[in-house]
């Protein structure tokens, strides 16, 4: 298997923007991507499951509310997507030194998938590993929110439930918990309080990328 | 994660056929089906990729001669597939006490992802493992045949090559080393020539079924 790594000193920059729906993803990955293209930092956005003609077919089935998938069966869909996406998007980009800023990558695995349906971390860490296949997240910004601002700003939104979001209370405790474990236990997480406004976090997030992209030479 | 097995004392029995194409699968699956139906022994037969919703819709991306897929990705497709068959039809067929007689199992994964692909063991096996939870077949029947009467054959039946059987002679040697391996590898395994002949190898491979069958009172 051939192993690069987004980490090479010469490679670009991989940025994961994480968290429970509602926490500000959207708005967040919106707001780096329209400034650093201002900046005109070479850059590449991505969205899983996404971005490749499998990637899209696995989102299909994965989003289909009529769609009975086992929790495993699941899994294996989301990294399909992200094994395709990872050799045909973010790989090439980080080879060409672009900044690769992506709403969602692993960490929403872990969650959704060990937190959320309990399957063995250990199995999962493995079968991540395979679909990233060497391929590793420098930043990845953990947004938190609380279930009551949560439901709020859904509320407000009209947002509609695909298959995913529509589990239950206990399967989000379930997420919530593993992001957070997950943010205590591994390095390179920023956890960003969402409350604090989005204009905060944004200013937060933007001044830890600079930072990295002046270390890597790209700013 | 609640673990059954198929091996329990009171479960069916799973068989599975394994082996490159054109080693004579398919004729010895509807050999054997047709018999134990006119047994009357309760059965049920699968082929992977598909026999569910989210199997069939697998197979059908990776099984478009058009698409490029990663060898990563493949893997998860192939085991997408494989979980959401396990929990609809393997597991429940087994908890009846049925037979359950699946062309291509887990034995595929590692002789083409592993042989053919290159990717890692470790991993690979890991990830299979979550696709079967706790699932194994009883007895895999590995029908061998020889690169030259293989060629035969498909010039014989005029087979169409789909994305899969488009690969090179070094793919099929690392598949088919791979296979081998496993075999000496593994207990379990019942490695049969196919071509001793389609009559001779169903008599072996029933025998062997109906040893089993005796043994688990299902017959």
């Amino acid at each position: 298997m051939p192993k690069q790594s987004g980490q090479m000193a010469r490679g670009g920059l991989f940025v994961v923007i994480e968290g429970l729906d509602a926490a500000g993803k959207t708005t967040l990955v919106k707001r780096l991507v329209s400034t650093y293209r201002r900046q005109r930092i070479p850059l590449v956005t991505v969205r899983e499951p996404g971005g490749t003609r499998v990637s899209e077919q696995a989102r299909r089935i994965l989003l289909d509310p009529r769609a009975a998938i086992s929790p495993q069966s699941e899994l294996f869909l989301y990294l399909a997507a992200r094994a395709q996406l990872v050799a045909d998007v973010i790989r090439p980009a980080l080879a060409r030194r672009d900044l690769v800023i992506a709403d969602r990558f692993n960490l929403s695995t872990y969650a959704y998938q060990i937190g959320g349906r309990g399957l063995p971390e250990r199995e999962v860490m493995a079968a991540d590993r395979l679909a990233r296949d060497g391929v590793s997240p420098d930043i990845t910004v953990l947004l938190t929110v609380s279930e009551a601002e949560a439901r709020r700003r859904k509320r407000r939104a009209g947002m509609k439930a695909d298959r995913m979001e529509r589990q239950s209370r206990l399967f989000y405790r379930g997420v919530r918990a593993e992001y957070l474990r997950q943010a205590r236990k591994r390095r390179g997480i920023l956890q960003v309080d969402s409350e604090i406004g989005a204009e905060d976090v944004f200013t937060h997030v933007k001044a830890q990328i600079d930072r990295r992209l002046r270390q890597r030479g790209l700013i």
